[in-house]
This record gives structure tokens, C-alpha cells and sequence, in this order.
């Protein structure tokens, strides 16, 4: 389920799964082309990856050296051992997952008044119940903080999503898997089998 | 603490948290540099990080491009409150969190009984409770499947661990965190704690 366009009911999926996530992982590549990947709390904002750190540091100055990005955020459900569905063969065992990977650019947030509308997003997204005084560019003690923090926009030129939940499988291994994970009962089981049936291609 | 070079029980401890995760993210570069994060489950095994996939696909032709890759493990303990240090300011809100990455160059095992052992190694670490044939290269049922399957060993020659509890806190900041911890008591707070106490400067 590699999907390069999205419609909205998909969008929003998308969109309310990168909201449930507190991080991902930045990919950036030096003038080398070495690679290099790093755990980021992160907002999803219209479209947009926002993150932010300081202006030194490894992942800036290779943005500075290479502004294509890759962001990538997942989140797996479960291991599905290899007997729900065979009892000899290790080969069926896998994972079901969500993840979503964009593709773009990054650029630099200059504008304080914007870094202080991101932050702001971040704070509700990561502390909703709130605890601070609003972030804004005007008061005095944030003016100063907001000059100094580094904020990334990465503006995605392409977005795909990966949501595994056994779309492949045939009707028999299917209902093996849904009772292996009913029978074992761990704490994202029956999470898992929610989306079994959400994503199965026989259900909608 | 970013370490570039470990002590023996500081290489037990990396080793031990990579036992304990089941997923990681490949970072990787094509020829225009274009970086690409895939999540893959793994293992860590003799100093060496190994996945597998499908001989066809995006990461594997990315490989072939370029050899030089990265690959990140990470796990967030605890989001950290603004307000369990600063009743105004939303600057102190951070996340607690162990992380690895590996720099090194990825590599095809082609020996099918090497890809066995591997192969074993991620049934014993993700389907500790068994429930299969043992994978072995001279088994008929396997013989095949085994040359079907791309299997991929990173090689670092590079490791950095950050473990980030608050290390940098002077000591007021720190008790006000680990009491907020307490209070909160989420899922995680009290396993944080710990953490706080084993990496702090200060107890050691």
C-alpha cells in the first residue's frame, strides 16, 4: 500500500497518524553523500515537517551542504510470529506497521513571528495540557530564545504511506493471524486487528 | 554524551537497548544524494547491524549507488514538561530518550549457511518462543527461499550513543523533574527515573 497521491480521507489518516507521533527521523546526506539519520520531535503543519535544534550542530550544517531531506515516521503494531500462519516455515513472520515518508527540502524558518506560530504547534502538540505562558515574538522573554532556535520547514515534493496490516494475505491466513493475535492478547493486539479490518481490501 | 568510542560496558549497554528494539531506520543516498530513511527490523550482532529484504526495491538500489550508509535506534522515555522546571518558560519542554547510529558501508552476505545464522539470530531476538523449523541452509524446504531473500550487513566504523536524562542539569532542575515524574507516574516516568539516576554525572 505505497501510495504517491492521497485523497483526503487519506490525507487526513495520514495527518491524524503524524499527530499521534511525538518523533521521526530526519535523513540528510553530506556533499560525501554520506548519510545520516536523526531522531526529532517533530510537527506535521499544512502539509509541511517542522523541527527545530540549534544553528550549530550536525544536521544543520548538513542541510547547509544539501537541502533534499527525507523524513520518516513509523510505528509498529506488532510482531506477527511465523505459526499464526505456518507451522514449520520461519518465513511468514513480520511486523505490522504504519509509516509515513516524505521527500523535499528544508528551509530555514526566518521570520520570529513564524518560529513563535511553530513552537506554539509543537507545545500543543507535545504538552496540550499547556503549563506556560503563550510563545509570542513580542514579549521580551521569548525574543531572544526565538532568535536563537534553529526551525526547519521541510516542504515534501512527494509523501508516501505504508500501512501493513496483511492487505496481501488470502482469506485462510487472514483469520490464522486474527486468532493468533485474539489468543495472545498483548497490549496492541486488538489495535492491530482494528486495523486488519480497516485496511483489509475485501472490507471496504 | 556523545561517544565516539565505547568501554566495554558502555559496548554491553548499546548492545543490550539495540536486543531490546525491534526496529530501526536505514539511512541511505542516491547518486543526486537524495537521502531515503527506510524502517526495518534488525540485529546487532559481532559489532554489526543486519536486515533483509527483497532483492528488488528501492533500498537495495539505493545500496548499490552507494555502499556508505547510516542506521539509527531510537527510544523515547519520556516527554519532559516545560513546567516541571519553569512555571512560565515552554523552552525547558524536551524529550528523554536512548539513541544509536552507526556509520558504515553495507554489504550483501551471499553465503546462504551465513545467511542462515543471520536469519536465526532475528527469529531468536523477535520469535524468542520458537514455533519453526530451525533455519538451515542444507533443509530443502529453506534452500530456496534462502537464495531468494537479500540479506544486509552494515559494518560500522563508526558508533555514537546518546543517552539524554538530563545529564546537564544542575541539581535543583533535576529534583523538580524526577519529582514531576513521580507525580505524573506515566507509563514509562518510573523506568525514566531510573535512567536519570543511572546516567546522572553526579552518582556516578
Amino acid at each position: 500500500m505505497r501510495r504517491k497521491e492521497f485523497k483526503i480521507e487519506q490525507e487526513e489518516e495520514v495527518a491524524q497518524f503524524l499527530q499521534g507521533m511525538s518523533f521521526g527521523f530526519l535523513g540528510t546526506s553530506d556533499e560525501q553523500g554520506q548519510p545520516r539519520v536523526t531522531p526529532l520531535n517533530f510537527v506535521y503543519m499544512e502539509g509541511c515537517f517542522y523541527f527545530h535544534g540549534s544553528h550549530a550542530g550536525g544536521k544543520m550544517e548538513s542541510i547547509r551542504q544539501q537541502a533534499r531531506v527525507c523524513f520518516t515516521v513509523a510505528d509498529e503494531y506488532a510482531l506477527i510470529p511465523s505459526y499464526f500462519s505456518d507451522p514449520h516455515l520461519a518465513c511468514p513472520a513480520t511486523a505490522y506497521f504504519k509509516s509515513v515518508t516524505a521527500y523535499g527540502v528544508a528551509e530555514l524558518v526566518e521570520a520570529s513571528a513564524e518560529k513563535a506560530a511553530v513552537l506554539s504547534r509543537f507545545m500543543n502538540k507535545l504538552q496540550p495540557e499547556g503549563g506556560f505562558d503563550p510563545i509570542d515574538a513580542e514579549d521580551p522573554k521569548y525574543r531572544s530564545r526565538l532568535k536563537g532556535v534553529a526551525v526547519v520547514r521541510i516542504v515534501p515534493d512527494e509523501l508516501t504511506a505504508k500501512f501493513k496490516f496483511g492487505q496481501n494475505l488470502k482469506e485462510e491466513e487472514r483469520s490464522g493471524i486474527t486468532r493468533g493475535l485474539e489468543e495472545r492478547n498483548g497490549e496492541r493486539d486488538a489495535e492491530t486487528i482494528e486495523m486488519m479490518k480497516k485496511y483489509c481490501p475485501h472490507h471496504s
